[in-house]
């Protein structure tokens, strides 16, 4: 019983986030579906990361078991041909070793946030970045976000509803910097709380609008309570990069 | 009766092109109904690029004169708030002056065309980008556009529709540059024939697969006939980028 490895690309935003849910379309459900259509299997597929309503994925890394053993470029024209209409691609196809787990393999997870930073709304990246109208100092939230690299009880950017067992984890990388009209932040950890990124970013925009200093945000972090940091960022501006094994 | 110099992106998609037409929606007349909710005047715009149905815009120029003079920046914030819901924004907004033409006084235009050359389709950039599944050589596209760099009688990439009075143009520059998993095709002239950009890209894009040389370019040149050159690129990859004056 062969194993796939999968990496997906998607627009998030017609989804009620990677998870089957009741209240609307998962992109799980999606690919589940093209998968059946494919090849008549009722299956379930293991994402790398859980991603949220609206948020988007470059390069998202699923594993399936199916009965047959397909090539695994036939597995990728097939399900890019299945998933139509939807905006979920799969970019590549291979088969993995039996023990290969997307989720619990994974290394690395790198996430990208986008947000557009000018007066004017974005009329072609509409759902895909955080419009945000004033103006933010990307040098002064690169410094403060440096405070959160490392290992930290990172209770202050998680979410109410996170099931994760510890509030530990090691945030190995995060990088704030100006590219044209945009901010980006890079984020780079074995794994994430639920809403860490955004969480992180909602409050690191304080910083940028000159209202935190990076001190406030060190005093956010050793708080360790979710109501003393900044706002959660929107999920529009998130993308799943690329998640290393 | 001051004149405005607008700057404007918007995603083409939903739109029959910028000019009134009496099959769809079209970018003027959204701009002109935002300007008529804004200070209750019926004019008339004006645009540097009368781009087609589903074309792009990161720097659409247009000008407008309004009987009474407004700060240009209240005059953005205004359009911003009533182009709503529509994908149409005011990057800028200045006041002109009085000869100025948005469509007459432009010295030289600029067009972007995006091909996502990979196996998957586009996820994220659906209608942003013509998906060219097979590999393009992107060097041998751009030794071929030299060809059509200069001056030279255009009619074998023009549209039979185009207004035009001559179909002689001088073309600056026609560039091919590989981005990743895209082929991005600049091109900049002080004019374009209608689809003569999208043209030359189709007539690339042969280039690009092995099917047509260098030399098959120049012929179809020479030909001055439409029917020697390459099919029409979709709409969805093109932008029009920057108008300098």
């Amino acid at each position: 019983m062969p194993r796939y490895k999968l990496t997906l690309e998607y627009d998030g935003t017609p989804f009620v986030g990677w998870q089957r849910q009741d209240n609307g379309v998962s992109v799980q459900e999606v690919l589940e579906e093209a998968l059946r259509r494919f090849c008549g299997e009722t299956v379930t597929t293991t994402a790398a990361g859980r991603t949220d309503a609206g948020v988007h994925a470059l390069g998202q890394v699923v594993h399936v078991d199916l009965t047959k053993e397909w090539p695994a470029v036939r597995v990728r024209e097939a399900l890019n041909y299945h998933l139509q209409p939807h905006p979920v691609v799969v970019r590549t196809s291979e088969i993995a070793a039996p023990d290969f787990n997307a989720r619990l393999s994974a290394k690395r997870r790198a996430y990208l946030y986008r947000i557009l930073n000018r007066r004017a709304p974005a009329a072609l990246d509409g759902h895909r970045v955080w419009h945000v109208a004033k103006p933010l100092d990307a040098a002064a939230m690169h410094a403060a976000a440096q405070v959160l690299v490392g290992r930290h009880d990172f209770s202050s950017f998680r979410a109410s509803l996170c099931q994760a067992k510890s509030p530990v984890k090691t945030l190995d990388r995060l990088d704030v910097s100006q590219a044209g009209e945009e901010i980006h932040v890079t984020a780079e950890a074995r794994s994430f709380l639920h809403h860490q990124v955004r969480n992180m970013v909602g409050t690191l925009k304080l910083v940028g609008e000159g209202k935190w200093t990076r001190k406030d945000v060190a005093t956010a972090l050793a708080a360790e309570d979710r109501r003393r940091s900044g706002p959660t960022a929107p999920p529009d501006g998130l993308y799943l990069v690329e998640v290393r094994y």
